[in-house]
């Protein structure tokens, strides 16, 4: 097993498609390897919004060559308006994870969320501080969505592997950093 | 303009993706050129099942070569078990048409049904029943979403062009048979 995964998150939307691609070694330390959005306008015809998002993020694939993508999961109970615009980018994502040959994960709103912050609510103040903190940033990332998608690759990589349970002992240096920057974060 | 157009009709789904190619002549007459269903298995991941549905629309995009493509318009309301992944799927369709450079078009399932039953509320045996019939066929088309696709098809070359209103006057033949195609199967 590799001891850096490169994992590339992907907060879907035909407006605005958050990409993110991070390192993360096994002692949970990130490191940011790209951010971006990749966009498209509401006045283009569907197919043509979706072909742009596609080649957005193959773009970043073939820049980057991620080992898994991250998308987040999205359910028919969110936002009405723009839900099914994100079920296809959603789609056209996990399409493009298969089509280079790598595997895709889909993770909740709140997954991540929890992830990030220890908080399944947070709000998006409180995911783009986390993620700025955990990747060392000189400012939160913007928009939201590079955020989120940053998370999402977060979320994704620090999942704990099935049946490895934390043993207990003493923190590690990041696993230290990483309590304290959570700490911060919610004050 | 071409005298005949020929249209791809996509009625999304995961488990079943129906495909079907038409000939539509500026009278309306309609020919088969293909059908199938395109199938994934509930138990694969969500991206070779997408991966899968975009490689057998793909082969039908090279083979038949189509002017345009119809998906179906997806909507949150829809049966909610599924819908997410239907609109990830038609979302593929949209993005596959963007990238074999084709125009492509949604239309809802009333507009279909209207188009080819003459009812927006028909039922699946209806429009099978119809579809047999415009298409002369010598069994209706199964399962029920490899004739939606037909539908789907059939209904985006019937559309009226913008401006181009029926002026009166006696009926072609082929509307003739139409007419009494759509009496037949409303019996």
């Amino acid at each position: 097993m590799p001891t850096t995964t490169r994992v590339i998150g992907i907060d879907p939307g035909l407006t605005r498609c958050g990409v993110g691609v991070v390192d993360v070694r096994a002692d949970r330390s990130a490191q940011l390897v790209y951010v971006g959005v990749v966009r498209s306008a509401p006045e283009q015809p569907i197919a043509t919004r979706l072909a742009l998002i596609a080649a957005g993020i193959r773009e970043v694939l073939e820049a980057h060559s991620p080992d898994v993508l991250a998308v987040e999961r999205v359910f028919s109970q969110q936002n009405r308006h723009s839900v099914m615009g994100t079920a296809q980018a959603s789609g056209i994502a996990l399409l493009l994870a298969a089509e280079a040959g790598i595997p895709a994960a889909t993770h909740t709103p709140s997954e991540v969320k929890a992830a990030v912050t220890g908080y399944g609510a947070a709000d998006k103040r409180q995911v783009q501080a986390m993620v700025q903190r955990v990747l060392r940033l000189d400012a939160p990332p913007t928009p939201a969505d590079a955020a989120d998608a940053l998370a999402l690759a977060l979320c994704h990589a620090w999942r704990r592997p099935a049946g490895a349970r934390e043993t207990g002992g003493a923190l590690t240096p990041a696993q230290k950093a990483w309590a304290d920057a959570e700490r911060l974060a919610r004050r």
